[in-house]
């Protein structure tokens, strides 16, 4: 009914392109065309579509959500990763992108990102394939 | 073909757990799995999925985003909620979830939350559910 | 499979409502009721819902964006447009939104908008219809 894959990262702030995995899950459906959920369980980690060309949006995106959230100033929860919650909330725990033909309907640079706000750690995604 | 029910607000500033209500909509649509879609018919108010446990997390979230996007600051739009229309505009009017047996496919904390950014006032949430 | 559409933008940043021509889509898909899922295949684009009413709103939007992620300060991403690319991970690259009967199921003043944010640009949307 769904689908499901696990990835690792490696530290506490890192986008990981999760596009091939994706990609991969789509051509298992045995589909032609439809509609694909990207879902993370996770409330400390989310999921966006950025470039995937230059690897230094990632860093921009990482540097300029944690000046506008920051991980140490006083928050009311208190297990350390209050910032990471927000993040996740802010961005958002699910993205939907559409395939024909086992290609991704992509703009030139797009690739779908794992956000991890609160790392290292062993993370599940799951996707939804709606058939046309 | 679609799902509604009504919610009040109390303050200003509020994030709702609405999970049992999007539960009982998919118990009630008699499916054993597919995708839940909750779609917010307001223009100040949004829909994410955060923690469930600790309840401040949701004061943290509104802490940032009204010291990022202050209530009463100049802004163009003068009807004294141009910070929740903004805000809005980035948490997003959606959320998607999967469901299978009766059970949201969240993670272990995981709870749809009604935003309220411009409160108190009686507000509507739309509900589809797509079948596998 | 799915529709698509082009579009112009003139200005550096822009918001753009698009409503009209994705209920013209709608309306050409013959379907009485179901879900639309609006999908940007741009980087440096997003799509958001809105109030649609007082034009204002979205220079509001626009002014706290740019506040929050200016566009000349120093970014690991040295082609001029991070802010973009911020900017549009961060609203995301799709809204979903539910029809029956020719009509888009919105709030009273909500509408669709095209982000611009490193304009002026032709542009592309994707429409996925899905049947109830």
């Amino acid at each position: 009914m769904h689908y499901t894959f696990e990835l690792s990262t490696y530290n506490r702030l890192e986008l990981v392109d999760i596009t091939d995995q994706i990609l991969h899950i789509i051509k298992t459906s045995k589909l032609k065309s439809g509609t694909a959920i990207i879902y993370i369980p996770h409330t400390t980690a989310a999921v966006t579509i950025i470039e995937n060309y230059d690897p230094s949006v990632t860093s921009d995106i990482n540097a300029v959500l944690s000046r506008l959230i920051p991980h140490n100033i006083h928050y009311a929860h208190t297990e350390g990763n209050a910032d990471a919650h927000i993040k996740a909330a802010l961005i958002g725990s699910s993205r939907t992108v559409f395939f024909e033909n086992d290609e991704i309907l992509f703009g030139t640079w797009q690739g779908i990102f794992f956000c991890e706000f609160d790392g290292p750690r062993r993370r599940k995604v799951f996707i939804k394939i709606i058939a046309d």
